[in-house]
């Protein structure tokens, strides 16, 4: 499967901060230790930024939504996502104040036309000097269809055919121009070399473009490659292009099984098993004793309020969960087409422990993925086993409040893990390829 | 013609600087006193603009094109404009590393979607807290077409129709949100209030777009809405929604005619006509006396290559000046559809003062519009006939050579200005809008 690994060889963990939205805890904004703003204030997300790259993190992570998030208004006006930036936008503003952190926008290949995209990560790749990462999504809300003059939501296989040749075509066209296309030669007064300039002259099925970019080839090459689709066409698209996947499994076990899948993958397209890092996706509260964690993670779950709860668990049952008696048992719940086995599990955990509709809405509207709540030295152990077991090759970290929650992992968790070696102390390079160990793209039309 | 002035109240002059590209002299990076990567090193152009802050310029200002602009290679390989950034890439960048100046991003309504633009411009109108302004363009280069899936470009009353629609979406999506929306009550935890948030529904001929905007309405209201359209559509579009005219007329009395034409519009349509502002560009060389000024613009147009004014005198002749002797005097040209007055222009020129194709190229390569080349004292002179005279509000300033051009007039022609109460000597206000003098938008969907 791939490269094997030289005896000896010891590999590091790679973090990413999941940042746009600063928290996926629906309640983050109302704990002491955050700042409520915090989502669209520019001056905290700098602060994070610095605080992140402090604590040697590859990169400053923002997902993104095309419309405001689709749920009851009794839930939505709770929720601290209704407004933030766009994160090409944010990301700029950030690579000024920053100089080593990797800098990843979302941006959907839905939504958007391949000459405005390949424009624009080039454009961050050099304000950045060489920083930018672009995670490639097909963007699965309905309601951004809405937002772009569509009726229905453009269907999934559609979707992914797409995003590959939205793909070709953005890397073609980064593709433009040679390293060294730009001579600036002032005394014969020629500014580029003409042989030196590729037109890519696409067409396929969804895109006809001629090209050439009007910007020099990034400094990176290409920006770096993210992707976190986890269907089979995900893992596919992921296997052949990206760079960097961020995952959401909640057991080692699971995330094992995606890692030696999406690896796999790779290797039978003759692709370097260590060409991609897997970055799942981990929820994280620090306290010196794990009792101090636990109570920090219980204070936050105590603000869900049941409004913010519901929404999930009705998603999660596939039922209107509003209709029913907060201090009451859950009762009986219909078939439906909800997930069976989320739903059935919700079901199993409240008649097995008892749970009213009040508690089961509070572990709901809660972070639902993986969590690790201890001391530095029991996170830094989960981390280890994962990374180790080959179950990831690092994480993209959620913290549970800002800035207390950032502060936290930068001011304790990232000292345990660089004392056992298992995280940076310097950055090793200037750009975020370089940093994340990956190799720089070669040019296909222009050798050398 | 709308409102007019108090007795003894005293107009200022207007003054943003024409950054993307940094100059509009095809020779302006072989100068010695020009950087020759200015247009695209990120570190060059936050210098210009803190420079530009200092001299207290209302704005930067980025023209932009949605392709490498079409030209023989013989002139596009000499061309600094192939590479550049994406404005509202740029922008957000610089946005962190000034405080007052404003920072105006041209944006197509012909080739993007209204969320976007609506998004884009409300995050770098928050990161920048209340400097945005967005330079409305319907794009005429062709090759743009190409770029976009296009086969044909789109005719240019249909450009207008669709422009008009797009603005009336994007500042619709604007005002998504009441100014007071986000009340973020961590007692009560509710984010906002739901009676303050308007979905805007649009359906039009152009666009179908649900709304809202998942961002809070902009720190300006409306982030100041710049056109630079001079055709009959244009200008009504500019009556009709613009607070900044970018204009380009050579002559005193073309500017005087233009001024009272857009005025008047406005008149008509009941807005007053302070409400915008209309700026010329002004190609601006700066000397001690008269002579060194004419030296310093001599020595930049001795830079231009036969080459690249063969492209542009080829435009204006409407034939391919390639083909010409160039050190003959300009053969007999054959009646063609080029501007017949620019045409007959240049022959007779040419024939008065027995310029070989040489020199006319040598012309044709420089700058074409209005300049002013002498003292600060001269150049004064001229800006204030200009503004007494109601032929402009101020001007688009156009350096010859960066830096060196622009800092001859933040510290020579700035001071002269100041001196005469032309200019300001510090910032009014806090955003772009405070400081061109130009209202805060209501909300259409909330009072207060």
């Amino acid at each position: 499967m791939g490269v094997t690994r030289a005896a000896g060889e010891r590999r590091m963990l790679r973090l990413g901060a999941f940042m746009r939205p600063v928290s996926l805890h629906t309640a983050w904004w109302r704990d002491p230790a955050s700042w409520p703003d915090a989502n669209f204030n520019v001056r905290h997300l700098a602060r994070f930024a610095q605080t992140l790259e402090r604590g040697r993190f590859d990169a400053f992570f923002t997902a993104d939504h095309l419309a405001v998030l689709n749920m009851p208004m009794a839930a939505l006006k709770r929720s601290a996502t209704s407004t933030s930036f766009d994160p090409l936008t944010l990301l700029p503003a950030l690579a000024m104040v920053t100089e080593r952190i990797g800098l990843i926008a979302t941006a959907s290949t839905t939504y958007n036309d391949p000459y405005h995209i390949a424009r624009k990560f080039a454009s961050l790749d050099h304000i950045s000097d060489g920083r930018a990462g672009w995670n490639v999504v097909t963007t699965s809300n309905p309601d951004a269809a809405l937002n772009f003059g569509l009726e229905a939501h453009v269907e999934h296989g559609e979707r992914y055919d797409r995003a590959r040749e939205f793909f070709d075509v953005v890397t073609g066209l980064w593709d433009s121009w040679a390293d060294d296309a730009f001579i600036a030669d002032v005394d014969s007064g020629v500014y580029f070399d003409p042989d030196r300039l590729h037109v890519l002259n696409h067409k396929g099925p969804h895109f006809s473009v001629r090209g050439p970019l009007n910007i020099a080839r990034p400094v990176q090459g290409w920006p770096v490659i993210v992707q976190a689709g986890a269907s089979d066409a995900g893992r596919q698209l992921a296997a052949e292009t990206a760079e960097a996947v961020f995952s959401a499994p909640s057991r080692i076990e699971d995330a094992r099984a995606m890692y030696a899948d999406v690896k796999g993958r790779m290797a039978r397209l003759g692709r370097d098993r260590d060409a991609m890092k897997i970055l799942p996706g981990a929820f994280v509260v620090v306290g010196e004793t794990r009792a101090e964690a636990e109570a920090k993670l219980a204070r936050l779950d105590a603000l869900v309020h049941p409004d913010s709860g519901l929404a999930s668990l009705s998603v999660m049952l596939g039922t209107d969960a509003y209709a029913f008696d907060l201090d009451a048992p859950l009762p009986e719940i219909p078939e439906t087409n909800a997930s069976r086995s989320g739903r059935q599990q919700m079901i199993d955990r409240a008649r097995r422990e008892g749970l009213t509709v009040r508690d089961l809405a509070r572990i709901a509207g809660g972070y639902g993925g993986l969590k690790m709540v201890g001391t530095p030295a029991t996170i830094a152990d989960t981390m280890e086993e994962w990374l180790v077991t080959d179950a990831c090759d690092g994480f993209n970290v959620i913290f549970p409040t800002m800035p207390g929650g950032l502060d936290d992992f930068v001011d304790h968790v990232v000292p345990e893990l660089q004392r056992r070696g298992l995280f940076r102390r310097e950055y090793e390079g200037r750009t975020l390829r370089e940093n994340l160990g990956l190799e720089r793209p070669g040019n296909r039309f222009f050798s050398g």
